[in-house]
């Protein structure tokens, strides 16, 4: 069963916004069991529109379309498909009474302009939209299926979970697809396919094994297409002789990430988290509360950029910064105990370091970062070098030290 | 002078990677006057690659293609250029030069398997690639061009930057192409249409105006293609008119992010900033700290899950916690007080509120946040009620706590 994404909008074509829908539709599509055989991204042109709609469906049974569904005169998508079906636009009640609640929750009256969003092709079944006011539309087409959706990523996502997969899945009757990923962290994807590869070699033709690597991890997904549930079992078998060969990198599986995953143990622990935050600037913070339920664990943070913060807050003492550096071992370590100790959590992580681009000296050059963490009985800071560039520093310091405080809540050798 | 980009990967069609390299062509394409007519991503496949290529000559004068250029057996993109132009590869002695150094310098010998990179279609001038094994090659084929160039950003980037956009501006005389980015807070697409009507209707036709909706705000393009310096001056003139109908909604031009706007005012003004966070969680830390250079002006936060960091840190007392509630105006009031007083900064921002999904009540339900904002002679906090979603609620106060911040340093009414 193939399927083809077409985004449209000329910010696509001037490089304004990169296109991350189609990746995220391609993964759900993907799980369901449709493939993607093209993605295309054009203009808000209706010929250009139109034509590539036509190779689409003479390529695939599925053609999903995002954007170009705003109210304003250049989203040309609804009236492009209308003369493409050679039908009219027709008011739909129930999208009119969801837009008057909408801006009536927000206190605005309904606008002629904003009206014209109830107005959908006739040949289409509209999809409505829980998370704006453009309405989708499923056609169905001489056995082939063009749905179009908005461009704005949530309300796009909700259409497809709870309205487009399902229906596409029972309509095709799809085969099941099952995916299993294993998620390593401080090894690299050619190591970490040698240390695999007595394994690799063995595994079922059905089997097929993805290496997928992204700043400071890399995930494992192994699939199977056609699956059963005598194969999912075999699937997971598979995972498991994987893991003999290569546990001590593994951190997580699926859905996992770090901040989920050191979450996860905090609350079987029954136990809680503080943090002490420079280089990072709030990102590991942020990544730990990103997770629902995170305050059932997480205490809070400092976050110090000016040295006076430390002192301030955490009780680092101004001749250690002034003797040793903001950036080193031991205010690496006092941050971490002094935000331990004021807050009174079980555990706490620290950062110090010089995210780039300036700052950087011949001693401590950009990348270089102190991760702190204090815990019961125990107070280490590990040093790390890192790269150049400022983001993917606060990015990898901050896995990095999940990683280290999953270790030490395991127990686990460095 | 239009171009196409084709990218080719199967870890595009499956989601597993996000095309980031199209927008980046696209915006590097669009300076230099070349218009970016469509993009499509296919797999691995010689026959689908082909046709698709043979689609976009028809189109366009320029087809920039990347990915399927690497050593394994899986890259088919060279051998399906050779075929595709009938003719056979050669080795090219530069490359097997670079290639014995790049491996030499790595303590590795040279492969036969990496020999083959040094293959090249005989009809091709080679891309040399500076960072990495595979080179780029340029096709002049009936008075049109194509450029296969590797899947890898950094690689790719460097061969755009410093050959295919100096050798495409030379080869084909550009036009000048001109943006103009408004962007805009607090107010919804449809409205900002129906303001700016009067004005849209009477914009000339070689301007297109294009509505850029995402989370919190809205971004208004104004493009000019075959621009030259009076329509470049006309272009600022015409955003000086849409100015004058929707200023109380601009924060920004460009390339502006709400944390930058605010970093550039306190820069000028010579004034820092300290945060006091709850429901944001080290959000907008985050983005004042993703910003090169923000330590000239950013202090530090403090971030509370738990009530005990308000009191502790920010001297936010108890009873008032007790009586209002951690959701309430005087708290937000108190923490923004507390955390400006604390750390001595000119300016404090505060975000207390229920981001969801638990934690509602019937009075306060998910989405309701307060922000508060603590300066010279200045103490307020205003009241938001947001939506369901966790992550847009944290986005959705960021954004409104810097557009409060922004409007206070500029002394604008709300």
């Amino acid at each position: 069963m193939n399927c083809e994404i077409i985004t449209i909008g000329d910010e696509l074509l001037i490089g304004q916004v990169i296109d991350t829908n189609s990746a995220w539709m391609a993964t759900r599509l993907n799980e369901a069991g449709i493939r993607v055989k093209q993605m295309t991204s054009v203009s808000d042109d209706p010929e250009h529109i139109t034509k590539e709609l036509k190779a689409a469906l003479n390529r695939s049974a599925i053609v999903l379309i995002t954007g170009g569904l705003g109210p304003t005169k250049d989203d040309l998508t609804k009236d492009t498909l209308c003369r493409f079906f050679n039908t009219t636009l027709v008011e739909d009640p129930k999208v009119v009474h969801d837009l008057t609640v909408y801006f009536k929750s927000r206190g605005r009256e309904l606008t002629e302009t904003n009206r014209k969003q109830a107005e959908i092709p006739a040949n289409c079944t509209p999809v409505y939209n829980k998370n704006g006011t453009a309405p989708g539309m499923w056609f169905d087409f001489e056995g082939k299926v063009i749905v179009s959706m908005p461009g704005v990523p949530y309300e796009m996502k909700a259409m497809m979970d709870e309205i487009v997969i399902p229906k596409l899945s029972s309509l095709f009757r799809l085969p099941k697809v099952s995916h299993q990923t294993i998620i390593t962290t401080g090894v690299g994807e050619s190591f970490l396919s040698d240390l695999l590869e007595p394994w690799e070699t063995r595994l079922p033709p059905y089997f097929k094994l993805a290496y997928l690597p992204s700043t400071g991890m890399v995930r494992l997904r192994l699939s199977c297409y056609q699956s059963n549930d005598s194969l999912e079992v075999q699937l997971m078998e598979e995972v498991k002789k994987a893991k003999l060969l290569i546990g001590k990198y593994i951190y997580g599986y699926n859905d996992d990430t770090p901040e989920k995953i050191v979450g996860k143990l905090l609350i079987e622990k029954n136990q809680t988290l503080a943090v002490a935050e420079s280089c990072t600037g709030g990102y590991i913070s942020h990544l730990i509360t990103s997770v629902p339920g995170s305050s059932t664990y997480y205490i809070g943070s400092t976050i110090s950029y000016a040295n006076e913060v430390k002192t301030r807050f955490l009780g680092v003492s101004q001749e250690v910064i002034a003797d040793k550096g903001a950036v080193s071992e031991e205010v690496a370590k006092a941050m971490a105990e002094g935000v331990r100790s004021t807050l009174g959590s079980t555990w706490a992580l620290s950062t110090t370091g010089i995210a780039g681009p300036g700052g950087g000296t011949a001693d401590k050059p950009v990348g270089t970062v102190w991760i702190g963490l204090a815990g019961p009985n125990v107070l280490i800071a590990k040093k790390f070098q890192f790269g150049n560039d400022r983001l993917r520093n606060i990015q990898i310091t901050a896995i990095s030290a999940f990683t280290m405080l999953r270790k030490e809540i395991l127990g686990l050798p460095d």
